[in-house]
Parts: C-alpha cells; sequence; structure tokens
C-alpha cells in the first residue's frame, strides 16, 4: 500500500457488541477476456467494542454509535498512517430493516462532516454475511447464532426467508433448538409425551430446578439468548437420545426450508453456513446436509470464506473502487455519496 | 338462608382482574347410607375489579389485593345482610404457586385482623378450575386460554402437566396456536414450505404488513395475549385451509397428552376441559375429542360444571364445614386456620 492508496471501514455491528475495521483496497489485475473479479479488502487493524448499539423507541440509536465509531476511526486511520479520508464505509447491523431509520438518517451526514466520507453504505446484517460468506457470487447464505435468516440472490434481486424472531420465527436456530430442548425436558418432568430425561437432568444441571425456569426465564430481556444457550446441551445428547436427535433433524428441516425459499431460480450458486450455530457441529451439520441435498439438489454447500465484518470490508472496497457490487435495496443494503 | 348461617367468600384472581363472589353454604341432606356430597354454596351476590392484582419482583402483590378485597368483601357482606365474619375465603390466583410467597406470608393474619376469617384457602387458579370443573370427584382438568395446565388428582396427590408458559411450552394453548398460526403466515411471506397464504391474508389485515410484525409484538409485556389473539383466526380457517387445520391438530395432540400425564391411574374419573380456549369450538373441539378417546380411552370428555369462582366458592364450603376436600399441597391448595 502507497501512501495515497484507498483505504476503507467496515463496521459490524449486533447483539453482543461492535466491531470496526480499516482495510487498504487492492485493485486486482484484471484477467486477459474475464470477468473483473472486483477489488480486495486487505484488514490492517480493527477495534471492538463489548457494548451493543442501544436500541429503543427511535430504533438503532445513531448518535451512540456515532460517538463510539469516529473515534474509533481516527485512531485506526492515524494507527496506520492512513492519513486523509477513507474511500468508503460500510456499516452492517443487526435489524437494519426495521429498527435502522436513524442510522439511514443521521450516519451520511454525521461521517462526511467528522471523517469526510463521501461513499457510505448501510446493510443488514445479513448482506454482510452474505457478502463475507460468499462475496459477489450468486447463491444463498444461512446466517445463525440464536436467530437465524437465509438470503439468497441472483445479483439481481434479493430474496430473504425467516429472521422473524424467537417466536415468530428463526425456524432451526439457537433459540429455536434450545427452546425445543427445554421443552423436551419439561414434558419429561410432567410425565408428556416426547420427553428427554436426559435434556431433563441438563435442564435442572445448569437452570436449577424446573419448578423456577418459568420464574427465571421471563423477566429476563435476553430470553432468546437464554434458550440458545441450551441448544449446545440438545447437540451433545443427540449421539445418544433420539429426543434430542428428533430437534436436531426439525432444525436441519427447517433450515433448508429457509435456504430452499431463497435459492436463486435454477439452482445456481452455493449455500454458505455461516454464524455460531454451525459450532454445534455434526450433530446438526449431518442432518442438514441430507436435507439441504434433498431440497436443493443441484446446489453445493460450502463454509463461508469470511465474517460479516470481512463482508462488510467488502462492500465498502466494491463501493470505493466504483465495482460492481451487491444489489442495492431499501432496508437490505442502502447506499449514499456520488 | 337464616341469619346466622354459614357464609363463604371466593375470590379469583387472573391475567385480566379478579372477581370476590359471596355465596351461602347449604348444608347437604345425607343420603342414606351414601357418601356426604359435600356442602354447596350458592352464590348471592359478586363484584369484578378489570385491573390485574400487580406483580413484582416479590411475587404476587399482597398489599395491593387486601386493600381492595376488603373493602369489597365487606361490602357484600353487608348487602348481604350478611353480618358478622365469613365463615372461610377461598382465593385462587393464577402464579400461586411460584409467586405466591407474599400471598401465603400476608393474607392469613391480614384477613383475620380485618374480616375476623379464621379458614383460608390459597390455591392455585389450575386448582380453583378444577374444584369449579368437577367438585370434589377424581380425574382432570384441562384450564385452557392463552396458557394451558392440564390437572389431574385421584384424591390423594395432585399431578399437573405443562403450565411452564408461552416459551417453554402451555403446549396447545391459544398463544401457542396463535403464534403457530403466525410462522405458517410468514412462511407464506417467505415462499417456505408450510405457509399459509390465507393466515397470511387474515395476519395482514389484523397487524398490518408482516415485515413490521416483530417491531409491533416484540416489545410488548402481553406477548403472549398477542399472540392467543390470532388463535380464532386459525380456527376459523381450519375447515379450508389444511395448514390451519394441521396446526389444531398438533395442538389437540399436546393437549390430549397434557391430560393423559396427570389423568389417575386406571382410567378413573372424567376429563374436563374449561377455560376460553375451548370456545374455539369444533375446529379445535373434534379434532380433541379424538385426540382424547386414543390417549385416554377410559376417560369421558365433559364441559365444566363450573368457572374457577365457582370452585373457590366451593373450596371455602368445604374448609368451613369441615367437609372432605381436595387434596393439599404446597403452592397448588395451602390452607390455615383451625
Amino acid at each position: 500500500m502507497t501512501p495515497g492508496g484507498v483505504w476503507v471501514l467496515g463496521v459490524d455491528s449486533g447483539g453482543s457488541g461492535f466491531r470496526v475495521a480499516l482495510a487498504a483496497v487492492d485493485a486486482p489485475a484484471r484477467p486477459a477476456g474475464g470477468a473483473a473479479p472486483g477489488p480486495s479488502a486487505r484488514p490492517v487493524a480493527a477495534r471492538a467494542f463489548g457494548t451493543p448499539v442501544p436500541t429503543g423507541p427511535g430504533g438503532i440509536d445513531a448518535g451512540w454509535l456515532v460517538e463510539r465509531l469516529v473515534p474509533a476511526a481516527r485512531e485506526l486511520l492515524d494507527r496506520a498512517g492512513a492519513g486523509g479520508r477513507p474511500g468508503a464505509v460500510a456499516v452492517g447491523a443487526a435489524g437494519m430493516a426495521g429498527l435502522g431509520d436513524r442510522l439511514r438518517a443521521v450516519l451520511p451526514g454525521a461521517l462526511r462532516d467528522a471523517l469526510g466520507v463521501r461513499r457510505l453504505a448501510l446493510a443488514s446484517d445479513a448482506v454482510t454475511a452474505y457478502a463475507g460468506a460468499l462475496g459477489r457470487a450468486p447463491g444463498t447464505v444461512v446466517a445463525a447464532g440464536t436467530g437465524l435468516v437465509a438470503l439468497g440472490t441472483d445479483l439481481v434481486r434479493w430474496r430473504r426467508a425467516d429472521g422473524w424472531g424467537h417466536l415468530l420465527g428463526d425456524c432451526g436456530g439457537g433459540a429455536w433448538i434450545g427452546r425445543a430442548g427445554l421443552e423436551a425436558a419439561l414434558r419429561a418432568h410432567d410425565g408428556r409425551r416426547g420427553g428427554s430425561p436426559a435434556l431433563l437432568a441438563r435442564a435442572e444441571a445448569l437452570f436449577g430446578p424446573v419448578a423456577g425456569l418459568p420464574g427465571r426465564l421471563y423477566p429476563r430481556p435476553d430470553r432468546a439468548a437464554v434458550l440458545a444457550s441450551f441448544a449446545p446441551e440438545v447437540a451433545r445428547h443427540a449421539a445418544d437420545d433420539p429426543v434430542a436427535a428428533g430437534v436436531l433433524a426439525r432444525a436441519a428441516r427447517h433450515i433448508a426450508e429457509a435456504a430452499a425459499a431463497v435459492h436463486p431460480a435454477g439452482g445456481a450458486g452455493d449455500v454458505a453456513l455461516t454464524g455460531g450455530l454451525f459450532r454445534l457441529g455434526d450433530p446438526l451439520l449431518v442432518p442438514l446436509r441430507e436435507e439441504l441435498a434433498r431440497q436443493l439438489p443441484g446446489a453445493r454447500t460450502v463454509s463461508a470464506a469470511g465474517d460479516p465484518l470481512s463482508g462488510a470490508l467488502a462492500i465498502a472496497a466494491a463501493l470505493a473502487a466504483d465495482a460492481p457490487a451487491l444489489p442495492r435495496e431499501p432496508g437490505l443494503l442502502d447506499t449514499y455519496g456520488n
């Protein structure tokens, strides 16, 4: 990177905090007669914040984010000797579609005034997950942790499935699996059909006597995360416990249904799995690969190439270089600037 | 009722308010050679409060209830010309097992001091529902509205199944059915398998565009009630929509599983259905009767003889008359006094 080269910033904001990274943009060599692969973003420094951006009645708190993002960005630029202004910034945030109005209203002006940023992308965290996982190729990304969303594109338009939260959907995600496991524990406690004595024992070891579980779970604001904390127990028992294995088989079916609903018509493109859920490993991945083979027989299942923060950097790099980008769509991927 | 006869008070406290009733106790004629049927409580007056008793970190707010219950009881006794003190009081409350510590600590002394009450029963609302539905006969009651709990007894001990709330269970209850219906609506919106276009249309008519549904549902403290408000739509579409019918078939299976888990060994006793859920009518009741016939072939399904308030009065009347009562069990049915 020569002085005067192009630098970009990426932000990944989620339920457990947010991260900012600085990358140098490397212009690719254009292969003779081939399509330009697009610029690549080479991360050089990053900073993580352990507090999530607050969300209030007005949505994601844009002022709170700006107060922390601007000094962090200056520090990263200074440390790298980048000088000047970044060529582009991309912010990926959970809840961007429904809760991002203040970000969209405030960030373009605030980052132009404070950092001289002229090109900005505001993306749903599902879009940054997509960009990190598959870059600018058509296909489908399933991003799953506590929640679960599937996002697919043929590079013309986006299709989204699920991501409705732990009460309305997120079927097959961490909270869904943990909730189903706790239901199986309580069924065993009650003597109802479908109970798992093994999961009951684990639930009592982790949360105390189950009679107190409702009183401990319902008042908490992080109910979905508490439910998801039980998902690894379900996975751990799947080999020996048919009830636990059944929960994961149903989760796999739901996940594949979400992927199948958004995959590009004709089956072009890979299906990438990204996010903490897939660290459950084979107890989930083996039935999931079977379900994907059944529901999307033409698609290959791959691991994500990079994470959502690297996806934000890739989006910023494409924006800075005027390179072909993923489809713009309000609430999913909004761009600002010349 | 002659002056100087026995009067009892019953209280039914739930999520939408609480009610207080006064009844005269009629001693039954003992049939020659037969078992005493127990005293009967003949309601003479009642008062309803539209505000639910507050629940805080310390549980159900006993002081708040006493402040309202004592004047209401005095007024009912005065109006009926009952004079003196009630022979017994029975309070049935939702959450009594887990949230009733302050009621158990405060009410016996407070009602003795204010009203001269010497005999008091504090019961789970499931127990007053049982007493109202089946009196003092062995069997099973399924009490269901937004939530769902099954309670059975052989008159020696109680067995309880489900009642774990909308995240952990209440399988087949109003919130469960409504939630499943909304999931089917969102599946149709996404193009996932298992979707119901009819339920999607109803969800959008009731709640607006579904993209805004998570933002409208999750911040509300009465999430379970909002979910349950969609259950009648599921029932209304069951005749024409196989997805809606499937939701109710699964609900029926869950409800029968809860009943089967608690029904007295050997199958003695009826199964009574009580609570607002069963006003969904045949779309739920037809598959439920089939499931009960399958899972509890020896038991007869009956309508509840009375409601939880009449159950509270029956418990108070038995207490006042030293008559045989339903089994005492801490958190389910606690009694105080001589």
